[in-house]
């Protein structure tokens, strides 16, 4: 049995995440079939589910890395930038089409909306953190409303993306966004 | 051959539209098979196409009764109590699950998509009219960036409600969206 580093496992595990992000982008969660999974990694569905207990934590762990990547960008910029940054960039909204796609999931399957919400925690946490560090925020409404306003905003930025609006409509509501949930008095 | 007044072809047409739309509330868009159409309406296809071209036009029959609605409510109290009502009345987040599951058909498919928007013409125009009418907006930001920031925030919210997200955190927003609209010297 040829020993594997652990390096050389986890740039394996990155092949699959990346191929599969592909996949699940082109077919949508139920359309990327194993057979799918495979044909996209050039992997055996026993070498795929060597690094990943089933189809839906594969999922769960591409999702997982655009939580942990937004929530970089949000400790630094908030999340209006992450926003910015989804409609300058189109070539990712095949991705976000799965989000559309497995909303009934979220609804119908307690378990998955368990696992689901645990992989956006990460997310979650550095907006409320990034709201209660920002001394520009208006203060006349709680951050977790503020928090639940920009979240809504951009789910709807998201649907809209990936139904294949034009982005730059949906860049200049952008301004608007960000002014109504800074202190009117802070830096102007 | 029986003679069908046109009030009993309207009377069936819009029998069909009401149980279709529980069908494809629990099923989605592809899951509401022909089967399972003729089940929920007790109808054949036979009968179900005579009214409807396809199931596509069946589907489009009840998201423009929705958008006509929608319209009339917007022409009266605007956008922000259309979306008041929605987290008021969770009963209906099942079928809007199925706005989420065509996301991908209106991006991948655009002859369904010119259909789709041909039935919400109705609610853009509403939406449209309503802000140019309404002299309590704010005037520094144009009224398509307005429209395309309140309709941005209904499919978020639309997202989340059939998501399973509590209509009462999304409710407590819905003051802050308004807010942000409204021309901060009038009325106040």
């Amino acid at each position: 049995m040829p020993i594997v580093s652990d390096n050389e496992l986890s740039r394996r595990r990155q092949e699959i995440i990346e191929s599969a992000r592909v996949c699940f982008a082109r077919h949508g969660y139920e359309g990327a079939t194993v057979s799918r999974l495979e044909a996209a990694t050039g992997k055996t569905r026993g070498a795929i589910f060597h690094h990943f207990k089933d189809k839906e934590e594969l999922f769960l762990a591409i999702a997982s890395e655009d939580a942990a990547r937004q929530a970089e960008v949000v400790a630094e910029h908030g999340l209006i930038e992450v926003m910015r940054r989804l409609v300058r960039n189109p070539g990712s909204n095949d991705w976000f089409i799965t989000r559309a796609e497995i909303v009934r999931k979220l609804r119908t399957d307690p378990a998955f909306e368990a696992r689901w919400r645990d992989h956006q925690v990460v997310l979650d946490q550095a907006v409320h953190q990034r709201l209660e560090d920002n001394e520009s925020m208006r203060d006349d409404v709680s951050v977790d409303v503020i928090q639940e306003y920009l979240t809504t905003v951009m789910e709807g930025l998201i649907i809209k993306l990936a139904a294949g609006e034009p982005a730059s409509r949906l860049e200049s509501i952008l301004d608007l966004v960000e002014q109504s949930v800074r202190d009117p008095g802070a830096g102007h």
